[in-house]
């Protein structure tokens, strides 16, 4: 399958649609039903003890499938996320930044089903796993 | 079982160990092994299109099984998030303050599992569910 | 909302569609968006130590949420389970069946949301929760 | 990390504590935290329109991070499956049988947590993948 945005066009749509949050990722790298996403961890994101917290770490899974799916189907149809599983596995490192590897792993024209494994930049060890679903909205409805 | 914080203590610990969100979240109502809480929606909270963010939601489940979690064991034994599995079932009522009623179905020594339901106050059908599993580290490990 | 099914007919419904697996279910009581679901616990439930399976446990929670869909929408529309989350919380009782009270949270035209929680008859405790998602095929796409 | 148990010891141990299933599972290759296995399809697994069953796909997912589990750690320590997230994406292919491709995410002393790729045998596309927790008990308490 072709991809239908890039990860410049990607860039944009964060910038445009989730003005809030887009600075806190970084797109890296971009391929057929998958891409890998940087969270710029800063203040925001701790807890007490300098560990990140569970919300930042759900928030970069999310919007990490998001952008893999969108970079699959274009920015019309706007998928709604309607699940998402995690399992927290060990504290990330203080200090570090966390990389989202997602990938596609059902692309239907009703749902979306992806999964995400977060590590700390630096260190191999996951510190998260998610699987994340999506509907996509009947075509004429998006928007 | 008896409750081994009250209400006003878990305010406490709340605002004196997440000082970052703890302004977010009002403790309205707690019980044996189940609390309420409201997330005071506001600006950070939101979406495009007013809708509340999930990791907003996230964010509001975990606060509440967490604290309902402290409520019956005492806050010297810090529990650990090791999973959440959630549903996005509805749009949030826009400018609606969000409420979690969240219970505990287990409270072992070593694994807690309770559940959340979340509504948009004044708005009986849920807009969210989570599970969330907690780890209780050994006694004489915590913090 | 008005039941499109009775507790009789999802009862024949089981037994034509589901014949390896009916005999197992006992279906107790059925209301708006809720039912109970008895599995009689034998030999093929359990595993060393007399407890029942997991699989015997998804099993029960998946009919379940099925049968007070179909109660809500009728039999033509045949949904498909799209995914499950579940805790395994307590050893079921050795010898004791197993009581599923299910209830609906969303029942959305294209997505069903519900949850289970499961309990060995007789004692309160419950021994797993589970939340189940099911696809509805569009109308005219089914069986 | 040493594997504690071969696939041959893998056999012995599920044939004679899990006598009732052991027939329909081929453990097929194992590596360090890793296995794969086969569930051979019969009729016992099939639902109507000759697609296999949610509780049988559970099943392997679950026996299979199980064994994955025990070779790391071996047989005395009884892991306790303590949760699933599974999402169904594919309708299995007819007649084939499954194969489970599992991998341990995380080897703690008290949790382990993997995942699970299923696909139909020849058939690349995945029909579900599942994420399984366990606890581990503490040494002494076992069997």
């Amino acid at each position: 399958m072709e991809l239908k945005m890039t990860l410049e066009e990607l860039r944009v749509f964060l910038d445009r649609e989730f003005p809030q949050v887009a600075e806190d990722f970084v797109l890296e790298d971009l391929g057929e039903m998958r891409i890998r996403v940087r969270l710029r961890v800063n203040e925001r994101h701790l807890r007490p003890g300098g560990t990140v917290s569970g919300p930042s770490m759900f928030a970069l899974a999310d919007v990490s499938v998001y952008l893999a799916t969108l970079a699959m189907i274009g920015p019309q149809a706007l998928a709604v996320t309607t699940g998402c599983s995690i399992d927290f596995m060990r504290k990330p490192q203080a200090g570090a930044d966390l990389i989202a590897e997602a990938r596609i792993l059902k692309l239907g024209r009703v749902l979306v089903v992806g999964d995400v494994l977060i590590h700390s930049r630096g260190v191999e060890a996951p510190v998260a796993r998610a699987s994340m679903t999506y509907s996509i909205p009947p075509a004429g409805q998006a928007g």
